[in-house]
């Protein structure tokens, strides 16, 4: 393989860690996740390990459809682009991914933000552009329901191309500072946009001159066909979720033929796998974690998932008995594809055993074992070409961090396939990622 | 007067300093306004000097619709929210005041970004709402005209209270933390908003839990019918411009009397003026300081003022000739208040001048002379009751800044009408100001 670096990203959206539950841990953070100092010691930590990228999810809504989440899932967080924001101000080289939705906002809003924040910490800036799928999300802005899949991806398609356009309204050379002359920029390279869309009319330029990594890296999550379309016209890294070297490298195969149709290369383009490290010094602890982590999983949401999933109220029910029978699919008055997945469980499974499992459903690549093993599958991974890297979902913050920080990072080191030092330069820079072509024209 | 401390905010929009074309200025900042350390510089310079907040202004446009202004105004800039929120990482106690449009931005976003960084600065959060009157402006967001001033206050207004029900859609004890019964929060305490009104339906409840402040301090600037109106509902701090005493306490009769319309008290509104202090030597130097910056305005965009303020295409004209006769104002295809602006001058000036003199016109308070001199006139505004603080522009950053906080807050402390140190608690609690009543039923 080639001497570049696999790309390793603090990903987290509970900043307790990745399970659904993980704030119940006993090493669990409380009140500190809304304290600064609590991202800045995680941000500092990653900072020592070199690692590329803090990753921070989002949605904009809490989760409540089921009637339990707000009294046994941690709901409550911090707001990704602020928190970002102030971590740019403690650290120096690490780069800072944040969430933003392409469906919930304006993209004059957005295009600011980022290019600010790529100001402020010195070209470091991503922005992850989701199309925000849940009913929760709609309602606080303005909507019955949630806009089609469809739209919503025309939509984003339209808001990034907006958004990049407004990074390039200046060029790179437009201010002059000619204070005797009292020519502050030159005309006729700041130019508005002048766009007009399906969905936005926007005339530019921006407040905030261009960035200093040209533009902020766009970071796209979706592996639908829509989301693969999106990800391979406009975006520099590609979230995604694979779990064996075949299964990577078909999705990296699919992902070369989008981009050589829309005249791109695979060096232009990252792709980043989800995995869940956990390393333990043995079988035997591993065992442990596991029964600890089944322990935090509540029966009451396990068994209103359920409900939710299937339209039935379940709570009227024995928990140790199987489902009753399901509605049928053609009426059902709910999201169909969660009666489906319903379906696919053994049928014998109790209503409390189910609902623990569709609570546990997760889809990211778990990597259990000691810090040998776990470098090794990352080694593997990286080298075979499935991966450019990872997003690490630790179960529990910081301890599962801590541990991977200290034990697995210097084995990748050792190894050669991840850098000792950070290399100079922006982020764009050091991921060797070229500036797109302009995606708009005037 | 009372022992309160008078409230002392750095202000700023340019970040060469208050007058339009400070950026050429030979001691002026350049490229460093684009970076987090020339204003973490002035944070902590301010955060020594003991001053109450950072007062960050805003347009969501650059001002290019006098044909000069991209080539000789400095238009580019940082965005406030994502400044203050690295701010908040390299201050301990210095207030973060952010300018946000209610007519550009969805309630929910703004509700979960003043809320994050009020967690990010420990209760030092607060929210400037602005209506946006800009062309340029409304053309950044899909508008082809700016909406009517009234429609902007009533947009304003329920954004505002939609904004104050989402910081208490979680009420101060509703987070729990219990890992062993597996309570997060108390689902009692954790409420949806249910918000239909004629510009927004919002569900609620916020992604972030209720902020350290209770809610952040709201800020109001408009002086108009619906901004005194606004200002005296939902605000904490009212930015003005008065120049006497007794403006000043005219003012705040009519301020009051809204106040006891509404049922609040004087104590809880803080009227901050607009002021520019300029610390000389000498009135020779204030002389030299003037001359300089009469020099710094360009004949251009002086030209190109008058002509968008009249509609007349007045490069074809002698600029040292008075003006050609102005349009009747009845059928004015411009900004009718330009033009009345200008009729107001006297006719006999030549075109270039009276463009100079609109481009320097500005509404704040100037005080210039030495330190007891600048000192002796905030304290008589300040012990009048005229005001309870001042939004401190300096001409020049950092120059006029790093005088005023070495000469002149020596001097207010000494007179025991400035704090020597911060007092302990929020932003909130520092300046006295209690927790407004809920502003919106569920």
């Amino acid at each position: 393989m080639s001497a570049r670096s696999m790309i390793l990203n603090l990903f987290f959206y509970n900043p307790q860690g990745d399970y659904r539950f993980s704030w119940r841990h006993p090493d669990a953070p409380e009140k500190e996740i809304f304290t600064l100092d609590f991202y800045a010691d995680l941000a500092r930590q990653a900072e020592a390990a070199k690692l590329d990228a803090i990753f921070v999810a989002d949605h904009v809504a809490i989760w409540d459809s089921i009637p339990s989440g707000v009294t046994h899932y941690a709901n409550a967080r911090l707001e990704p682009l602020t928190l970002l924001s102030a971590l740019a101000a403690v650290t120096k080289h690490i780069g800072l991914m944040g969430t933003a939705s392409s469906s919930y906002n304006e993209p004059y809003n957005i295009a600011r933000y980022f290019a600010s924040l790529d100001f402020l910490s010195n070209g470091r800036a991503s922005w992850n552009v989701v199309t925000s799928w849940q009913a929760e999300e709609a309602a606080n802005f303005g909507l019955t329901t949630v806009p089609k899949h469809d739209e919503r991806y025309q939509r984003a398609d339209e808001f990034i191309r907006v958004v990049t356009a407004l990074w390039q309204s200046w060029q790179e050379d437009a201010i002059l500072y000619h204070k005797q002359s009292g020519h502050f920029a030159a005309a006729d390279k700041v130019n508005p946009i002048h766009h007009q869309g399906d969905f936005f009319n926007v005339r530019g330029p921006l407040t905030v001159p261009r960035p200093p990594q040209g533009q902020p890296l766009i970071v796209q999550a979706g592996s639908s066909e829509a989301g693969k379309t999106l990800a391979t016209r406009y975006a520099d890294l590609h979230f995604t979720f694979v779990r064996t070297i075949e299964e990577g490298l078909a999705y990296r195969a699919d992902i070369n033929h989008r981009l050589a149709q829309v005249g791109r290369t695979p060096e232009s383009f990252k792709i980043i796998a989800g995995v869940l490290p956990i390393v333990v010094e043995s079988d035997e602890e591993l065992r442990q974690r596991e029964a600890l982590i089944d322990g935090l999983v509540p029966d009451e949401m396990a068994i209103d998932l359920v409900s939710s999933y299937t339209g039935l109220d379940l709570r009227q029910f024995d928990p140790d008995q199987p489902l009753p029978p399901l509605p049928e699919s053609d009426n059902f008055d709910g999201i169909r594809t969660h009666l489906e997945q319903v379906r696919q469980y053994d049928p014998t499974l109790s209503i409390r055993e189910l609902g623990r499992r569709l609570l546990k459903s997760d889809s990211a690549w778990t990597v259990a074992g000691n810090a040998e093993f776990v470098a090794d599958r990352l080694t593997e991974m990286f080298q075979s070409g499935a991966a450019d890297g990872f997003n690490l979902m630790f179960p529990l913050l910081p301890g599962d961090f801590t541990r991977f920080t200290e034990q697995v990072v210097p084995l990748l080191q050792q190894r050669g396939v991840f850098h000792q030092a950070y290399p100079p330069g922006t982020l764009r820079d050091r991921l060797g990622l070229s500036l797109p072509q302009p995606t708009l024209k005037a």
